[in-house]
C-alpha cells in the first residue's frame, strides 16, 4: 500500500547501508550495476537505504546525476524500505532543492552534514538548522563526519536542534565514541530520536548499549552480515556478536586498507563490488579506481573472505 | 574593442579585488548594490575583478544566483578590466559548467581551489588538474585556501601542474609566507606564471620581493588604497609603502576583528559596505549579518578610518 | 610476600585509576591528601594504580616532585596492587631516569606516550621504541593520547613494537574507538598484550567485547562504581551494565564539563575530590583551581550524584 | 669588561642563530665540535646566539646535558654577543630552574614557548606568564612555534603580556606572516619590544618592513650570508636583498628538504655541518642522523651551494 511506504519508523532502527553510486564515467550512471546493487542490498534484509552520502560520492557528482540516482533508486525500491537521501551542500538553497527532488520521487527522509566550506560556529550552525528545517518537505537526519566537513554539530547543538519539528535522528561517522555516548545520554528523554552509527567497526558497540543501528558501508558487499550482527546485538547474544564483529573487522582491515591514500575505503569498496560482478568500479574525480596491483590485492581478499553475491 | 577584452595579461599583475556578493535575501541579488559596488571598485583603478570567491560567498549561493552574478558583472564591466570567476566545487562537472557560463558571458579567467570534501592526496590532485584543464574554456588560476578547504596544492604539485596548458597562476590565501616564497623560488623559470597574494596584510611583502599583486578584500571598501600601495611597492618607495601598509593593517585590525567568530572578516566587510551606502549587508547561511552592537562598532571604525565612497 | 608484589598479571586486567596528584602549591605535595586518596582508591577494590599520567599532571611537575610521588605511593601501596608510573618525556634520557626511580621504589610497570615535541614519523617512533625498551628496568605500557601529544602510535607501529621484550600493553585515551578495535583485531595473536581504555565513558564498550579494563579518572572519586561496572561487563550482565554505565555518563557530563576550557576534566575532578574532603584542589600551572562559581556548581553536582568518601 | 656583557640591547636586533647542539651520543656533547661551531658562527658577525631552542634539540636532551651546553657556550662566548637560552618546558618549576642556571653561567636572556602538553586557553596562558615573569632572573623572549607546541600565544595575549616587567620580545617561527604583521601593528607603541623572525625564508620580508631581525637556522652553516642580508634589508638595498634572499631560498629548498619526514630541516642542517667538518651529525631520539643516501644528497648540495667553513 502506497501510503504505508511513506511511514518512517520512529526511531529508525537497523541496518541502513550507505549505497555506492555505480558509474560508467564521471557523469554517467552504471544503470544496470545500480539495479543489481539495489537488489543485492535489499536481498540481505536491510532496514533502509541511504543514497548520495559520502560512500555514494555525492559531493563529486553533478546535480543532474544526483537527481537521476534519486529517481532510479526510489522507483526501484518502491517503498520496500525507507530511502534516505543525502542533501549536504555548502549552499542552503541547493540543499532544499535536492530535498524537494527526494520528496517528489518518493524518498522517506533526508540526511545533512554541516555546510562545510565556511568555518561556522555552533550558534551559527544552530540558526542554520532553525532556518533549514521548516523548508524541508521530509524528515531530517543530521550527519556527523568531521574528517571530511571539518565542522562538528556539537552534542549541545544537537540537543537544542532535537526540538525542531522534522529533525528525527543523527548518523555519527566520527569514530569518536565519547561523542556518541554523550549524545545518547543527552537525548535520553527523546526516545524517538534515532542514533545511528556510521562506522561498521562500532556497530556491535552501539547496539549492545542502546544504539539504534548502523549505516554500514560493507553492507553494499555483504548486507546479511551486518543484519545478522545487528540482530545478535539486539538479542544480546554476546558469543554470536563476537564472531560476527570479528568478521566485520577482518573485512574492514582487508578491503578498506589497500593503498596509501585516505580514499582507500571508497576505492576498496567499489573495487570489491566490481570483483563480485555487481557494478563498475569507476570513481568520480578527485579519485580514480584502483590500478592493477591494488585491484589484485582486493580480488585476493574478496576470495579469502568468501564474499560473493547472494543467490 | 571586443577582441581586446579577451586579452589576459601574462602574468596578471596588480590589484584584483575579490568582490563581495550583495544580497537582498539568500537567493536574491541586491542588483542596485552590485552595480554601485562594481563602479566603486573600478573607480579605484584596480587591475581586475574576482567574483564568486570566498569573499563572494560563492559556496553559499545557488548555481542560479552564481550564473546571474557572472552575467551581470561581465555585462557591466564590459572588458574594462579582466573578470576572474570562481569555479571551485567538489564536483568536477559543476566546475566545468560554471567555467562555460563564465566564458559565455565574457569573463577572462577562472579560479579554482581543491575539491574540498574528500581528502585527496597530492598525486590525486595533480591527476584531477590534468583531467580538468583540457575541459576548461578559459585560463585557470589555482587558489590556495587551506583553512576553508583543508586541502593544499603543495608547491611541488603546482610546479608540476604549471606545465599544463591554460594554468596561468595562483592566488595564495594561506597567510603562510614560506609557502608563497617556496612557490616563487620553484617557479623562477615560469616568469608568466602569476603569483597573487590573497591576504592584504601581506601585499607589501610580496610586491617588494617580486610578487605580482594581490587579491585584497579591503579593496571592496577602499580600492585606491591598495592600488597606491601596489604602485609604491612596485617603485620600491619604502617610506610610502610603510605608511600605506600601516593603513591596511589598521583597517584589517578594526573591520575584520569584530565579534567572536571566524566569519568576522566577511561580516565586517559587508557591514562596512552597507555603512557607506554601497550595498546591503545580508549574508547567506550559514552566516547572518552583524546584529546592532557589532554593526555600531563597525560604523564607528568606518568613521575613524575615514572610509567613504569615492566621488 | 615481597616477591609476589613484583608480579604484574599478563595481561593486566581491571580498573587501574590514573591518580590525581594532590598539591599544596606548584612544588609541594599535599602529603596527607595523597595518603587519604590512595586508601580511598584502594578501598574501592581496584586492580592497579597509575601515577604521574595526564590526570596526575605529571608534565606540569618538577622531577623532584615526581620522584617524591613515586616514593610515597609505592611506599604506601606496598604491593597491594601493581603501581604503574608515567615516564612520558620529550627526552629519552629523562624517561629512562624516571623508569629507574620507579623500579628503585618498587613500582611494577611504566607508561609512555610518544615524545611529544618533535613531529616524528611512524618509522622514527618505532626505532625510538626499539632503542628505549632495552633501557627500561620495568615492563612498558604505551599510551595513546593524541589530543595532548599530537603524535599517535599507529596500530601497525604497535603491532610491530609488540614483539619487543618488555612491551606489555597499551592505554588508549583517544576516544577513537575504531583505533581501539583495530588494535584488538591486529593483536588477536598476542593474548597477553593488555588493551586498556583510558576513557571511562567507553569502559563498558571495551569490556563487553574483549577489552581488558580501564584507566578511569572518575575512580579517584568513586572507585567502586568502575569496579562494579567492570565486573558486570565481564559477566555479561547487560541490564546491570546499562545502569552503571549511565551513572558513569552522568558523572562525566556533570563533573567534567564545567567551565569553558578543555581543562575542565582535570579541574572538575580535583575540585570534586576537595569537596568530599579527600585532598586539596590546587593545580600546577598552566592551570589553576576553579574559582568560586565553578566550585559551587561542582559541589552541587557532587551532592546530586551522592559522591562521598567510602567508609 | 664583565659589566658590559650583561647589557642586552633593547630592542634586540640582527641575526641571532639558533645553535645546533653537537652530540657524540644521546647524552654526550661533541665538545670539540661545539667549540668550532661557536667560533664559526661568531666569525660571521652575528648579533647574538640562541642555544637550546628547537634547532638545538633541547626538548630531546637531558637536563644535565642542557646545563653543560649553557656552561660551555657562555664560558666560550664571554660576552662577545648576548646569549639567549631556551627554557621551554611543560613544568613551570623546571623552566625556572633552567633560567637560574642560565643566569648563573652568564647568559643575557631566556626564551620560552608555551607549556605544550596541556591544551591551555589564552586566559590561562596569560596568567601563566603573569606568574612566571617575576620568577625569572633574566629578560624573557616568547617563542611562537605552533606546529610543535600546538599552542599559540595569540597576538592579544602578547599585547597584554608586553606590560609585564622583563618581557622583552618574541621570536615567531610560525611562518604565518599575518600573525607577525598583526603583532607589529599591535606593538607599535612598544618600540623596545623585539620582533624576531624565526624562519629565514622571511628574514628579508620582516626587516624591509620594520622587523628587528631573525633567528636563522642556516646561520649555523653560513652566518655571514644572513648578516649580509640583514644589513642589505636595513639599508633598503633592494637589488642586493633580492640576490641574497634567493641564496637563502636555494639553501632552504635544498638542505632542508631531503627525505620524507618533517625532521628534514634538523637532519639536513646537522648533516651539512658534518659535511663541512664542523661537528658530528648525531641526533638525539626521536630522530637519527641521515642514512647514506640522504647524506650523499646533502653533500652534493653543500658542494653546489659552495658552503664551506669561514677562514
Amino acid at each position: 500500500m502506497e501510503s504505508n511506504t511513506n511511514v518512517l519508523p520512529r526511531p529508525l532502527r537497523g541496518i541502513i547501508p550507505p549505497m555506492v553510486t555505480p558509474l560508467l564515467d564521471r557523469d554517467t550512471l552504471d544503470a544496470a550495476g545500480l539495479e543489481r546493487l539495489v537488489e543485492h542490498i535489499l536481498g540481505g534484509g536491510v532496514h533502509g537505504l541511504f543514497i548520495l552520502g559520502t560512500t555514494g560520492e555525492a559531493p563529486s557528482l553533478s546535480y543532474r546525476l544526483r537527481y537521476e540516482v534519486i529517481e532510479r533508486v526510489c522507483g526501484q525500491v518502491k517503498g520496500r524500505v525507507p530511502v534516505l537521501v543525502g542533501i549536504t551542500d555548502t549552499s542552503f538553497v541547493e540543499s532544499v532543492n535536492v530535498a524537494h527532488k527526494a520528496q517528489e520521487y518518493g524518498a522517506q527522509a533526508v540526511v545533512l552534514a554541516p555546510p562545510y566550506y565556511f568555518p561556522a560556529g555552533q550558534a551559527e550552525l544552530l540558526e542554520y538548522l532553525r532556518h533549514l528545517t521548516p523548508e524541508l518537505p521530509l524528515p531530517l537526519f543530521l550527519y556527523n563526519m568531521p574528517t571530511y566537513t571539518k565542522l562538528v554539530f556539537e552534542p549541545q547543538t544537537i540537543r537544542a536542534a532535537a526540538e525542531f519539528p522534522g529533525l528525527v535522528g543523527i548518523k555519527d561517522s566520527s569514530g569518536n565514541m565519547i561523542y556518541y555516548r554523550r549524545l545518547q545520554s543527552l537525548l535520553k528523554d527523546h526516545p524517538d530520536f534515532s542514533l545511528l552509527m556510521g562506522r561498521e567497526e562500532l556497530l556491535a558497540d552501539v547496539v549492545l548499549l542502546g544504539g539504534h543501528g548502523g549505516v554500514c558501508g560493507g553492507a553494499n558487499l555483504i548486507p546479511e552480515l551486518y543484519v545478522e550482527l545487528y540482530n545478535a546485538a539486539c538479542s544480546k547474544d554476546l558469543p554470536k556478536v563476537d564472531v560476527l564483529h570479528e568478521k566485520v573487522m577482518r573485512l574492514s582491515n582487508a578491503i578498506y586498507n589497500v593503498g596509501q591514500y585516505e580514499s582507500s575505503y571508497l576505492k576498496g569498496l567499489k573495487c570489491a563490488l566490481s570483483c563480485i560482478g555487481i557494478c563498475s568500479d569507476f570513481m568520480a574525480e578527485p579519485f580514480h579506481r584502483f590500478r592493477q596491483a591494488e585491484h589484485n590485492r582486493i580480488r585476493q581478499y574478496v576470495k579469502e573472505l568468501g564474499i560473493a553475491p547472494g543467490k
